[in-house]
């Protein structure tokens, strides 16, 4: 039976690590930045040295693939990947490691002249992190990107997409061209760390997901009245930024006790306006993100909580406007994908649990337009999105392994 | 009785207002900035026209002056004046009342050849509003800035005032030499709006402040923990921003339980770290500010706060960490001077209310070297340090006058 190489796939994830490396570890790497972009053309190159056939669509989306120059509907492949950009001071697994576990398993693949029907193709996908539009370039690649929408989009801090596209030498405009051809993806399997601490805890190495969570996002909007900070009575301020505190704290409290048991809620953008430490705040906006497995629960919590805001306004005299930024709906992984990873784990000896994963992946856009799955393995301490983001090298190594394996499996069928 | 031109000190005041002035109204003109570099500009030019001598001081206070062409022991003058910088979208008031009522009140006594025997000046303070360090100016000339802490004064956007001095021409290092000579100053007298209701409600036109209130600020940083807002369960998370809010809704609710009838309180500063919706905040940063006429009740909740965020810290499972920022002591004003202006006043058939400011103001320094006292007006509705700020124009001449008499008075003697 053959396994990939990990000293390989070790000194890959080490080298694309230092493409935005911090120097306390950890590594920023923003899409469409520089260090992406230089990030990208070293991918390019590792493909190419790999034997792969690589391009680039519209959405910055960047392919390896054995076997065909294009995505077909007469050559339907079978793809895996995951994404190379991070979130600010993240770590060097999380979509590096579907990225280059798949390029890895790829090049084991035709390196050992595996005889496969299907050909293969690793994806990294823009975006995933999305600060400029969640899960941007498997939404173009899947036919869900709005044109429309597109000159609107723009990271926190009012950097637009189109701008950032341009200086990376792509036309946003352009990105909905990405969409695949109908029946050109046989199927879609991506690895990554569980972001979790659940298959740690259990000791199991193997999670296959059965669910990824749906992701809602708003902008919470408190308007009150801009004042000066001694002279206004106290009973007289239209404070703002207290208005969104409390909406803050009652909306944990309400997630944690009415939502189900995998509802997660968090604030993890905000800002106040004028900001000033002399003037009340007359503006505070929250971007408000919510998750289940459930999208009935989201549903509910969603509700629940505007009217909550509309409460906590009223009670602090200022007004609310909640304006939604995006949602997605949870996205089941296909049966048949799941009973494969389970087959191939069996054979491996590895054991494995069905879970949900709690952060949404590119998968969950896979999963409108062909078979969908993931490998999870274990996060050390449960830690993600954090500089010291870690599985260890042997659990890398069982994944990929079962990853290498399940690609086959669906290649050969 | 002589009386100023309210026609030309309204004529004044709206011009002044252009710099920097905002297409919906109010002004952001904030110290060192072109705007207001070009306001001073502007300023210089009329003290010129109006027969003034005028200098700047290496801290960029601007000067008018008549009979005198600087501050000397041998002749002891009578200071007026406020400041022309504004908070972000503030208004056309403030501190610009006091300049231009200030220099009106000394074209008007030197065009009516009325007898004084003390030379009259009038002054414009650096960067009263503190961007880069409260009541800036008024500090240096009064011998309280310390050299050593210049190069680390920035604005809470990081701009350096070094950097920022530098732009308008003027050297930071050099401001402690704007130290005026001990006894050059005779008295001083400023005039400014209210900034709160208690005037207008009780329909009296002259208030005479006894106290100037003492202002505390403090950095407050919550240390949590960034980890993916997924993936880690809600019991797991330390969560910076929710502790920084909780820690500022109970200093509202404990400073209004257990201040003074005039204590109050305010955070217009807040950063969450790293800043992205799917991240849960890792550390939070708050200005807190916190104000009282009695230094005793200032320490006491400084203490008490200081241990509720301790509390809070620990509830939340984040660490915390208070930075003293500035804190001024409670200002009296000089008995000498209330008493002028009440008798002004009362021969100028003004009624007069006594009252504490509930803001700081540069008339609080210059109480350490001289006797120094304030005249207030009515503001609309109470507002200040927003666009709509507004007093009458009727309540404006009135003030006006009665600085005029009370400077006369302090003049002559």
């Amino acid at each position: 039976m053959i396994s990939i190489s990990l000293p390989r796939l070790t000194s890959r994830i080490n080298t694309l690590a230092r493409f935005g490396g911090l120097p306390g570890g950890g590594v920023t790497r923003m899409c469409w930045s520089p260090p992406h972009e230089e990030a990208r053309a070293w991918l390019l190159g590792e493909m190419r040295a790999a034997g792969l056939e690589t391009w680039v669509d519209p959405a910055g989306n960047t392919f390896g693939a054995t076997g065909i120059r294009a995505l077909l509907p007469e050559t339907p492949a079978i793809v895996t990947g995951s994404h190379i950009d991070t979130v600010p001071e993240g770590g060097i697994l999380d979509g590096a490691l579907g990225v280059l576990a798949g390029l890895e398993c790829i090049q084991t693949i035709t390196e050992t002249r595996t005889r496969h029907a299907r050909p293969l193709v690793v994806a990294a996908w823009s975006d995933e992190e999305g600060r400029y539009g969640s899960l941007f370039g498997s939404r173009a690649f899947c036919g869900m990107l709005e044109d429309a929408r597109i000159d609107e989009m723009a990271a926190v801090d009012g950097v637009r997409l189109v701008d950032a596209m341009a200086r990376a030498g792509f036309d946003a405009h352009r990105a909905p061209e990405a969409r695949v051809p109908a029946r050109a993806v046989d199927a879609y399997v991506e690895l990554h760390i569980e972001q979790g601490a659940r298959l740690e805890e259990a000791g199991i190495p193997i999670g296959i997901v059965e669910t990824i969570v749906g992701v809602r996002r708003s902008r919470v909007v408190f308007k009150g009245q801009a004042d000066h900070a001694g002279t206004t009575p106290m009973d007289r301020r239209r404070d703002a930024f207290l208005a969104s505190a409390d909406y803050a704290l009652h909306v944990r409290e309400h997630v944690v006790a009415r939502g189900s048991k995998a509802s997660v809620t968090n604030f993890g953008v905000v800002h106040v306006h004028p900001g000033a430490s002399n003037i009340v705040p007359g503006r505070a906006e929250l971007v408000h993100e919510m998750r289940d497995p459930d999208v009935a629960v989201l549903e509910r919590l969603a509700a629940e909580t505007a009217s909550l805001a509309r409460e906590v306004a009223g009670r602090h005299q200022v007004g609310v406007d909640i304006q939604p930024m995006s949602a997605t709906i949870p996205a089941p992984c296909s049966p048949r994908i799941q009973a494969v990873i389970e087959k191939v784990c069996a054979t491996l000896g590895l054991a494995t649990r069905r879970l949900y994963s709690a952060a949404g992946h590119d998968a969950q856009n896979l999963a409108r337009i062909t078979d969908s799955g993931m490998i999870f393995i274990p996060s050390l301490g449960g830690r993600s999105h954090r500089v010291d983001e870690m599985s260890d090298w042997p659990a890398i190594e069982r994944g990929a392994n079962a990853l290498l394996h399940t690609l086959l499996a669906l290649a050969v069928d």
